[in-house]
C-alpha cells in the first residue's frame, strides 16, 4: 500500500532534531522524503507494522506527532504539487 | 473530497514565516491544521480549485513546495496517529 508519513517536532532543540533524523532514516528504508517532515512510502502491512514500531521507539509521545495517511491506489489521483517538486516515482525505471 | 495539504518553506526568514501563515489561513477556511505544516481539508472540486489558486498567489514557486494528497473515502482507513493527537473530526457534533 502507498502511505504518507508526516512528522511534527520542535527541531529548535538538538534532541528534537535528532529524533527527526532518526524518523527520516526509518522512513527512508521504505520510501522517499518529499518535504522536510513528509515521507511517501510503499509498504506491505507487515512493513507498516515494523515501521510504526520503529517510530514508536524513536519519538517522544508527549510532544511529537506522527501521522500515517493511506493514499489513493490510483497514482494519477494521489497527489499534486505546487512549487518545487522534490518527489520521484519509485516505480520508474532508473536511467544510468 | 477529503484532501491533505502539506507545505514546506524555510520559516527561518520572516518572509517565509509570513507565507506559511498566509497558506495556513487559506487552508483553515476549508479544514483544520493537524501539524505545523499539514492541513486536512474537506472540499468540493470547485473549492479545491479556489484553494489552489489562492496558494499559487501566496507561495514562492522557486523555493516553496505545497503538496495536495487525495485521501481515502473510508475514514477508518484514512489516517492513524502516533504521539500527540491534534486533529478532530469536522463531521462530529459539537457539544456546548
Amino acid at each position: 500500500m502507498y502511505i504518507l508519513v508526516t512528522y511534527d517536532v520542535d527541531t529548535t532543540c538538538n534532541e528534537g532534531a535528532r529524533r527527526l533524523r532518526r524518523v527520516a532514516k526509518a522512513c527512508l528504508d521504505y520510501g522517499q522524503r518529499v518535504q522536510n517532515s513528509v515521507f511517501e512510502c510503499e509498504v506491505t502491512e507487515a512493513q507498516l507494522c515494523t515501521l510504526k514500531n520503529m517510530i514508536c521507539d524513536i519519538i517522544d509521545v508527549q510532544t511529537d506527532s506522527v501521522r500515517f495517511y493511506y493514499l489513493n491506489k490510483n497514482i494519477a489521483r494521489r497527489a499534486e504539487v505546487l512549487g518545487v517538486e522534490t518527489s520521484y516515482n519509485v516505480n520508474d525505471a532508473i536511467i544510468i
